[in-house]
């Protein structure tokens, strides 16, 4: 599985999607389209002669250089601009990952605590903290196969944000959270969580079947109320889901991602039509 | 600092709180409110009789066993019910952060690698992944000191949202991404950045500042496209910035930062009156 960047080209911060749209009334037609950027960025620090790993986050690219400098102040690990050297795309990964590490030279006199890396490992960041370790061991770790079926029908699955919206409790109150709902392929609720953090909650639907013995969800629909992240469609894979649907845009590396595992990945436009990014047979 | 739940009150869902709000024609009144409640989670795996600290992320309480086994899965972790023995609030944890720790214990026969742990930490997960080696560290890096000032007219706080988006490029094309956005007092743009993850969006503008070694902020506003979480008040805080604000609701240990730190902490209402949680004395 190749995901990431292209070898040598540098990533911009949109991606050419064409995803099938489908309207209430059964038209289908593909549309041109753009969808944001996903991609690992690794960031590393050097000071005194040696390289130290920090963080993978997963970013749009561009600006790469303010994020890995911003992160390290956020960090405690950088404090100000003179102890900052030469900010780079570190040359000695490997090539085709060219753009996705960039290399803060500390000066000789700044202060560094490696044990701060500690820390920064477990804040390593952002929605949906990954990257290429991470990328490469979805192969590694194994994702489950996913079944062909099932076949939903359009008219149930533009149901389920307002579905989904009906079961979020402390939403209402709050307007601060995110939601995931699994349901069934007549529309069905099975299960709703909500979580400040929009991994959080498909982690909790995901436990809850697992503790269920419900494991792989192969006849599920995840529906999520944000975004659809390369991060959340690799936790509904190796949860065996075939189905995601998202009520808004996914990245380009979360439809890279449902192509590679055979998922059908949905998200939603203004005029609540479909937008089906990959694996439309599932769609009747 | 006391930031993290009490010691032996299981925490609700929402917090409440009692945000001034301000409108247009100057009115100033509090309401009582609440917001969706973001404590850290540790999650710990025990195997044959060895206990291991995987990964902390920031989350809203409420089926916490489900949402340790759910993480565990996509990491790899774990695979079968079968693997999964009992999972508990870690009582050998400190005693205030009872219901802040989960271990789940695996099976002895279950596999378990402990290389994967090492990916668990970077995958760490969530917006805003940190938690209580996050928490403690605030205070031991050193939060800058906020500035009294400035003191920012509530027209120009409600005119941010708009000015933001005004400035978000790839947002009308994708309707994907986070922005945050710097703004002098008077309203002026000063800098915007944008990101799949609304924490790289903060660390991009942070991070061009420092290398502009305009560090720190004291004279300036962020306004963020989404919710305020704990970690964005952090970053804001480490950058010296006295004025966030979020077109959505803030978290509860959001507001509990803000508090401590001295920042003012905005969101806003649908009915575009600023919700002013913390700091008011910033708002003219």
């Amino acid at each position: 599985m190749t995901i990431g960047g292209p070898a040598s080209r540098r990533p911009g911060a949109t991606t050419p999607v064409t995803p099938l749209v489908i309207s209430a009334d059964g038209s289908r037609r593909p549309r041109s389209d753009v969808v944001a950027t996903e991609e690992p960025l690794e960031i590393r620090v050097a000071h005194r002669g040696r390289e130290h790993q920090v963080a993978v986050t997963m970013r749009t690219p561009g600006h790469d250089f303010e994020l890995a400098a911003g992160f390290l102040h956020g960090e405690g690990m950088v404090r100000a601009r003179e102890h900052v050297g030469k900010v780079s795309y570190c040359a000695s990964g490997p090539p085709e990952q060219l753009y996705n590490l960039v290399t803060v030279e500390l000066a000789a006199a700044a202060p560094f605590d490696p044990q701060t890396m500690r820390r920064a490992m477990f804040t390593s960041s952002s929605c949906g903290v990954c990257g290429k370790a991470s990328i490469d061991s979805v192969r590694a770790s194994g994702l489950a196969a996913l079944p062909d079926g099932p076949v939903v029908d359009a008219a149930v699955l533009l149901s389920l944000p307002d579905r989904l919206r009906a079961k979020q409790k402390v939403f209402e109150r709050t307007g601060g959270l995110h939601a995931a709902g699994l349901f069934e392929p007549n529309g069905a609720p099975l299960l709703v969580r909500e979580d400040v953090g929009r991994h959080n909650a498909v982690d909790k639907v995901v436990g809850a079947l697992l503790l269920a013995g419900k494991l792989p969800a192969r006849e599920r629909i995840l529906q999520v109320s944000g975004r659809a992240s390369f991060e959340i469609v690799q936790k509904a894979a190796m949860a065996g889901i075939p189905i995601v649907a998202a009520v808004s845009a996914p990245s380009s590396l979360a439809v890279e991602l449902a192509e590679e595992a055979g998922m059908t990945l949905i998200g939603f436009s203004r005029e609540r039509t479909l937008g089906v990014y990959t694996g439309p047979q599932r769609i009747a």
